[in-house]
């Protein structure tokens, strides 16, 4: 078993054969799961937060849940990642798992950013805005959800790619199938703008970078218990109850 | 080969073995499709009305295209339809194939309407509303998208969920796995509903009803010429040229 | 003192010289406005329901409001209205007030109505729609909102036009100054249409009718009591507290 | 004569006793006005870039145009601007006219801004967002627009505040009547933040600021010509023609 204490950032890890146990808000998963993810190990998200749309076990309920999960055949849920990848002048300058989004946004005094859509290659659209996010069903309900983005059940196999207030009004949000390749291209501007993945991650874009997203070949898989993703979904957002 | 005129809505159908040519615009389109996609046969759409999403070829350039197509092994674009049924006191009252949406929504003089929707038998959430659009990702640049909906790319294997006009402002359009059954529930209410299936078929709906949405076993082919999804995209939506 | 019945909207009015005592819900104080607001009289709102927006004092609070108010020079809020005209051919068909707004829309198995909006005789643009809302301030908070409306504080003197579903996507929600005229003009078009009034009067349109709004020269004056309007927005549409 | 060469913005300015001429695009204009509305000269400007929705003549018709304005009384179009003072700790820290807009947002980097809303002292809401507009009806076209803010005609006298994706989907655009002092208390927070002024004017902001904005004393006056403000949108936001 190996225990990690990461004490500068209020996060502990707990990594074992069986499970990797996640104490602290959906920020402190987020980095957790980009970290263990590829060792296939499940993780089990304790909320010492606020309600979490990832972090659903209270802290009061942490090791009654251990102690079921112990010895049984849990389910887990497969939970996609985009496999990012910045490119300079046809080198790669950053290469990042995001279990949300990835994000370039203009910086706060900067004027509109200038991108261009590709998806497999093929051109979609030129856009002006403050920024575009590519995000995973699991970051659907984070920034591009605030941004005008839908909801994507957890089970859609899709991205989704939403800008953020667009200068022109006809962009919509775009889903598109995880089989595909998101490319964005940032046009020549002076302006400041940064790659972030999981709000997290902050990379300094520069004019003509090439954003490249794909599916990662491995997933984050998270330990289901009682709650649906609906309950969360009522919970958090205040959709209807009956 | 198979001709046939329907005068009355001005519709004319070729129907033969090699593929079924439609002459209109999207509406023509999409009760054709319903009508012929059962036999597999491709059709080719070719626009005498205004630029339509699905009717990509211009009556001028009909006759070439045939030429083209014909002894060649064109190219043909599956399109998923939704096979959508009522039922009232467990009782089926209507069945229809959508290739673009089925839609419950109210009277223009009655008050909201109370829905609830399930996935899959599990309560998603209630919602009043002037109505709900089910849409596929070929009716996702319809109706739902007039709604607030997002732009599915044609490849992408989901339904999408729009309410329209909620009263709540938490709701927020709902992309859905195309395994899944999604099912419409229509609260107690004296208000008067109707489904419609593509804009075209209205059924009038009652109180306690249910209609339930699932991917059909057969597709709409559509013969597929030079213009692209994101091509029409530009011209029909304005999106961005660089 | 007069005091009206009407059992059978289950609607009970007391009006006095000194205040109309109104005890329903929004929808009863919307007729209740419209019926006695020429008259200058004051109107207490007594919720029965649900919380209003409009209909601030809860039943169990309704003696001692009454009795603080009896003898009191109590504060009143002037709500404008919309005094709204429906003409065909040259003629009045219709005439009505409308204290939170003025709606055209489709029925539900009619296609897009098609309407052109004026100000000041002005052509502002056509829209191709399901319907579309003039919402005065008030109205705002209502079906306008649901439809993807601003808020307007209820000291705006504005009126705000929303279209519902608009077919294009560059259409938004447009404030005008109370001094304007606005007028929608309905196109052609074969497709059912009716104007309903605070969503509570329906009226069939027929192509190429006008609807002709402007400010109404009397006010609705609701007797103020300790809720603010923003206390009620953060109760109802839940937003943030600090 | 005054004629005034900025030569490093590329900015040509020639302010005479009878008007200002203004060559570039709405961003030139932006800060002409600001720099010259207090001497209540009218403004005229001439369009060097692409169409602007402030900038209506056309370099080719600079000089029909001067003519024609020689010697007239030709008409003026008063646009209001927000007077905005920014406080830190009771002190004045920065003091600007908009013609557009004040913005508050975060650095690409930074997480979400909590803020405070107040009118006229009174605790609107709480909201976590990339950032917050007020903005002028001339600014509604703008920055607020593409936030999704409404269109507010010239004759409008509101102003509109905008968040920028708020965490919270029940947050919506609020107009505001220009009698009224917007308040904007930037919480608690340890994230870099920025105050623009019409996309120009870059001021740090800290955690405790205090953003006060209210209609200023003087106004903008645009030298009218023969468009229309409904002929701009509907030229620049592509609304519907007949």
């Amino acid at each position: 078993m190996l225990v990690a204490l990461d004490l500068q950032h209020r996060k502990v890890w707990l990594v074992a054969a069986q499970l990797a146990l996640v104490l602290g808000g959906d920020g402190t998963l987020l980095s957790a799961a980009r970290a263990v993810a590829h060792e296939g190990v499940p993780i089990l998200a304790v909320n010492l937060g606020s309600l979490g749309f990832l972090t659903e076990v209270p802290l009061s309920e942490m090791y009654t849940t251990l102690e079921a999960i112990d010895g049984c055949d849990c389910p887990t849920e497969q939970r996609a990642l985009l496999d990012c990848t910045l490119f300079r002048n046809g080198n790669k300058v950053a290469q990042h798992f995001a279990l949300n989004d990835a994000v370039i946004s203009k910086s706060a005094i900067a004027r509109l950013l200038d991108f261009d859509l590709l998806i497999d290659g093929v051109f979609v659209f030129n856009c002006k805005a403050d920024g575009v996010i590519i995000a995973t069903p699991t970051g659907s309900t984070a920034y591009s959800l605030a941004a005008g983005g839908p909801v994507l059940m957890p089970s859609v196999t899709s991205f989704v790619v939403t800008p953020v207030c667009p200068h022109s009004l006809t962009h919509r949000p775009l889903v598109v199938t995880d089989k595909a390749t998101i490319e964005l291209k940032v046009g020549t501007s002076d302006e400041e703008a940064y790659l972030s993945i999981d709000g997290q991650v902050g990379v300094p874009v520069k004019q003509g970078d090439h954003l490249t997203c794909h599916r990662a070949s491995h997933t984050v898989k998270l330990l289901r218990t009682k709650k649906t993703f609906f309950n969360v979904l009522r919970t958090k957002l205040k959709w209807g109850q009956r």
